[in-house]
C-alpha cells in the first residue's frame, strides 16, 4: 500500500501526464470569469489520514468551486433541518442532465437529489431559514473556512454577479419549485444565496483540506465532530451515486470513489478513512465534468488501489 | 468488529425481528408461481471470507432468483464480449422504473445499465452468440452451479413458462431494441433465454455461495480466477448504483453495500473482502424490492459496520 | 337553417338547460378574484354575420377573459412581426398540459403554439418591441376596444396583481425560454404585460363583438380590414387545433368549431362567415375548460348545424 | 368559385409545377418495395360532389396507401364497436412522432388517437373481433372496394411481407399495449392484419373514389348510407387534427382541409360537401408526409378557396 513518499511520486506522475495531455476538454464559457481561465491548468492535492498534504501542479491557484459547494451546503443544511430535509429533496440518481426541468415536473417539484441544481436550490432554501441572504452566505463561507482551517477562503464577487446575470435556467427551476410550494423563501433570495455559494474560490490544497471531515467519518481534523458518522457516510453515498450528474455511474464504475465535481473544473473526492483529494483542470467533457480531473482520479485510484470495491483494504489487516 | 460467533447472533436477531414484522410488503402476483409463495417466509445466509456460512430462518427453501440472475448473466457476458459489451448497454442509474421504455426511446435503444430489464435482455443477446437458446441457458445454469459449488441448482420450468406467457412488457422492450438494431438475435429467442434465466431457483445458502467470487475480488473460492479483479469491482459498482432499480440511491444511502434484488423477494449483497450475503422475503415494497430483505440488510450493516463508507475498515489496522 | 328568431330560441333553451345543470365543474381557485365568482353564472351571446346580437343568461356580467386574450395578442403580434413570428413559436397541438415545461425542454425553448402559456409569453414579448410594458398593455386594450367597438372594456387591476403574485409556473416558463434566448425582453417585463392581458374583463356581449373580425375573414365589422384573410383563417385553424389545451382534439371532435377557452370560464368560438359566439360559466372541467361552456357550444352546434365538417353549408346553395 | 372545367386546369397547373419541382423529399427506404418507387412520380385526382373525376399526372399508377388505410379501418371499427371504441383510443393530437412509445407509457397503454400507429393497431384489434385475421383483411379490402366501387383493388403481398419483416417498432407498440390489456387479441394476429391493411395498393383515382363517402357526410355515392352523418364529421375532425402525425397542426394551418397521409407518399383530403382529393408523390419531408403532396394540396386550396376556414362558402348563397 502506498507510503506517503510514494504517494508524492504518484501525484507527480499524474501531474506530468496531465500537463502533456493533448485533449483537455472545453472550458465553460457561460460566464466570462470562467471562460477566461487558462485551459492548460492542472492541480492536485491529497490530504491523508495522518494529516499530511501531498500536492502538485497548480495546487495553489484559486478556482471557482461551483457545484462542489453543494457538498458543504448539504452538510450545513443537515445540521439545521436533520432528516426532515429528505421530505423536500430525494436521494436517487437523476438519470438526466444536471439542470433538467423535466424530471422535476414528473416528480411534482421534488428534486431527485441534493447534488443536481434544483436539489441544491432547495438545500439553500433550508440554509436561509431565519437569515437574510447576506448572513446565510456568510455562514457558509465561515463553515468552509472552519473545515479547511483557512481564513483566506472567500467568494469571487465578479463570478457571483456573472452567475446572477446568466442564471435564467436556475431561475426557471426555482420558480418552478416555488409553484409546487417546495421552496419557502422568495426565489430571488434563494438564488442570490445559491449563486454566491457557487462563486466560492479555493485552491486544490484548500479544497482537499475542507474535505477532511468526510475522510474522517464526520470528525473535524482539529478535534471534535463536524457531523455525525452516519451523516458523513450518507453524504459519501450521495457523492458516489449522484456526484457527477448524469455521469455518476460512469465515475463510480471507472474510479469507485465518492466524488463531487463542479463546472469550474474542480473535483473533490474522498476515500473513507484514508484520503481527501482535490483535483482541478478547467476543461470539461461532454457531461460537464473536468476531463483531466476525472482521468487523474482514475489514475490515482489505479495506482493506490483506492476503490471502495477493493477488498484489499480488508486483507491488509 | 463482528467475530463469526457474533455474526450468527446478529443473524438470529434479524431473523427473529423479521419473523415478527407486521408489514411484510406485497408478494408479486403477475405469475401464479410467485403469487402463491407464503409471505411469512424469511431466510438469510452469509458467507464470510474465511469460508464459513452463517444462516437462519428459511435459508434452505428455494425461491425464484429473478433479476438477481442479471449479475451472473453479466459476469458471463463480460467473459465473452469484454468491454465491447459497453457499446450496447450503459452504466448509469436509470432514474425511472425497472421496465420503462421511455428512457430507451430517448437513448435510441441503448439501455441505461445491465440491471434494468432492457439491459439484461441485451446481455442475454450477447450470451446467445453462437448458441441455440437451450445451450445458452444450460451454460448459465452450469456457471451458477460452478460459482455456488452445488450441482442441484436448476430452473423452475413452471416459472419459466409463466414468465413467457405474461412477458408482454419485456417483449415490447425487446422488439423496441431490435428496431434500433441493438439486439442481434430474434427477440423471441432472446426472451426465451431471458425468461429461463429469471426462473433459476436457489436457496439463500446457494445464492450466498454463488456470490462469493464477488466478495473475493473475482477469485473462485475453490481456487483460480472467475473474472478479473477490475471486472469484479465494476460489477460491484453497478450493483451499488443500479442494483435496486429506481431505489438504488436509497439502498446505497441506507445500507451502503452493493446489492441486487429480484422480484421473487431475494437480494444478493456483497461486502468486498468480507461477506457474500443472501436474504429472502417474498413481500415487496413500492419499488419492487423485498421489503424485509432491504430492512434486514440495513440491520446487518448497522450491526456489523459493513458499509463501504465506513472508514473503520481502515483504522482497524 | 336557423333564422335569427330561431337562434334566439336555441340560445334560450341552452340557457335554461345550463341554469339547471347539476354538475357545473370547479371554479378556478388559484387567485381569490376568480375563486369568489358565483358558479351558478351562465351567459351566452352570438353575433351573426348580419350584425345582430342574440344573447341570454348572464350575458352582461363581466368576467376575466384570461387565455382568450391570447387570440387578440396573437392578432396584434402578427401585425407587428408578420410570419417571422413563426420562427419563435410553433403551430402544433401540444399533446400535454397547458403549462407543461417538459415539451419546452424537448424543443429547446420554442413553444409548440401561441395558445399555450409559453407561446403566449413569446407573443407578448413580440408585442413589447419598442414599448414600455404600460404602453404595450394600453395598446392591447385599445385594440380589443376597437374590435368590440366598446370603449368601456378595461383591465381588472386586482386580478392582474393576483396573477403576478401567484404566477410562479409562468415565471419558470419565461426564465426557461430566456435561458434559450427565445425571449428578447426581461422576463419580469414580459410577464407583467402578460398578466395584465389575462386580466382584461369583458361580458359575453363584448367578447362576441370583439370576435367578429374572425367571423368576417379579417374584416372589421365597421368597415376596413383588421387583418388579412389568410391570417384570419390561420388564427381560426390554430383555435381549432390548439384552442383548448390538451382537450383541443376533443372539442374539435364534439363541436367542430374553432374556439379558445380561458380559465375564467369564458370561451370565444367562431363560425367562419356566420357567427361569433361567446359563452361563459366559471366552473371548469378536468382539462381546465369551462364545463358548461363546452357543453353549451356542443348544443349550439347540434341545433344550428354549425360544424366546419357539415357539408350542408354547401348544399344550401 | 371553381367550375369543373377550371378545376381540370388547376390540377394540370399543379401537375406541371410538381413535375418540375427540384426538391422532392426522400422516398421511404425501410422496405425494398417502397424504396424502389420512382421519386419523379406525381399524381392527383379529385372527385367533386357532382360525381365527376378530374385527374392528372400519374393518376392511374398504383401505390401503397399505408397509413391512409387507417381512415377506412376506423370507419369499419366504428360500425362494429360504436362509441365504445373511444374507451380504448383517444381523440387528441399526439404532439410527438407517429410511432412514439413514450406517450403511450404516460397514458397507460391508451393511444392518443386512431391515426398514430398504436391507435390504428387498437382499431385493427377491434376489427378482428370474431374473425380469423384472413377474414378481417378480406373484410377491409371488400369495404374499400365497395367505397371506391372498384373490384380491382388489392393488397400487395410483397409489401405486406416486407412490413412484417421490418415491423419491430410496431411489434413493440403492440406488446406494450398488450401488457396494459388494451389489446384483446394476440399481438402477432393483430399485427399481421395491420401490416396487410397498410399494404393495400390504390391509384389516385381509386383513392379519391374511396373517400367520397366522407365528402358526402357519410352517404355512399351509389346511394344509401355508409356511416352516420355525425361519425363522418368526427372522422373529418380527426383527420384535421391528427391526420399528419406531428405536422397535423402545420397542415391545418397551411391547407385547412382534413387529410390523412401515408408513408407511401399518398394523401387523401376531403372538402366536406365539395370534393374528395387524392395526391401522390413518393418523396417525404422530415415529418414523414409527402413533400409534393402537401404542397399540391396547399396550391389546390389556394386556387379553389377550399379551406374549412373560408367564410366565402357561406356568402356564396
Amino acid at each position: 500500500m502506498a507510503a506517503p513518499v510514494t504517494l508524492q511520486g504518484i501525484i507527480q506522475d499524474i501531474v506530468d501526464e496531465m500537463r502533456a495531455a493533448p485533449d483537455r476538454g472545453k472550458v465553460a464559457t457561460y460566464i466570462p470569469s470562467l471562460a477566461k481561465v487558462d485551459p492548460a491548468r492542472f492541480g492536485m492535492a491529497v490530504y491523508t489520514v495522518d494529516g499530511e498534504c501531498h500536492a502538485g501542479g497548480d495546487d495553489e491557484i484559486g478556482f471557482s468551486i461551483q457545484s462542489i459547494s453543494k457538498v458543504f451546503s448539504l452538510t450545513l443544511a443537515l445540521g439545521k433541518a436533520g432528516d426532515q430535509l429528505w421530505e423536500r429533496v430525494g436521494r436517487e440518481p437523476s438519470g438526466t442532465a444536471f439542470n433538467s426541468i423535466v424530471q422535476l415536473e414528473a416528480e411534482r417539484g421534488i428534486p431527485r437529489n441534493p447534488f443536481i441544481n434544483a436539489g441544491a436550490i432547495v438545500v439553500t432554501d433550508v440554509n436561509l431559514a431565519g437569515h437574510p441572504p447576506r448572513e446565510a452566505i456568510g455562514e457558509l463561507v465561515q463553515f468552509v473556512r472552519y473545515l479547511a482551517e483557512d481564513e483566506s477562503i472567500a467568494i469571487n464577487e465578479e463570478v457571483a454577479r456573472s452567475e446572477e446575470r446568466t442564471g435564467e435556467r436556475n431561475r426557471a427551476l426555482a420558480h418552478f419549485m416555488k409553484s409546487y410550494g417546495v421552496l419557502r423563501h422568495a426565489p430571488d433570495l434563494v438564488l442570490g444565496t445559491y449563486f454566491h455559494a457557487c462563486a466560492i474560490e479555493m485552491t486544490c490544497r484548500q479544497l482537499a483540506a475542507a474535505g477532511r471531515y468526510l475522510m474522517l467519518d464526520g470528525r473535524h481534523p482539529g478535534g471534535g465532530r463536524t457531523i455525525s458518522s452516519i451523516r458523513a457516510r450518507r453524504i459519501l453515498s450521495l457523492m458516489l451515486t449522484c456526484g457527477h450528474y448524469d455521469a455518476s455511474g460512469d465515475i463510480a464504475f471507472r474510479v469507485g470513489i465518492p466524488a463531487k465535481s463542479g463546472v469550474g473544473g474542480g473535483i473533490l473526492a474522498i476515500v473513507p478513512g484514508r484520503a481527501s483529494i482535490a483535483v482541478w483542470s478547467p476543461g470539461l467533457n461532454a457531461n460537464g465534468n473536468s476531463q483531466l480531473g476525472s482521468l487523474a482520479l482514475e489514475r490515482l485510484a489505479e495506482a493506490t488501489g483506492w476503490s471502495l470495491f477493493n477488498p484489499g483494504r480488508l486483507s491488509d489487516r
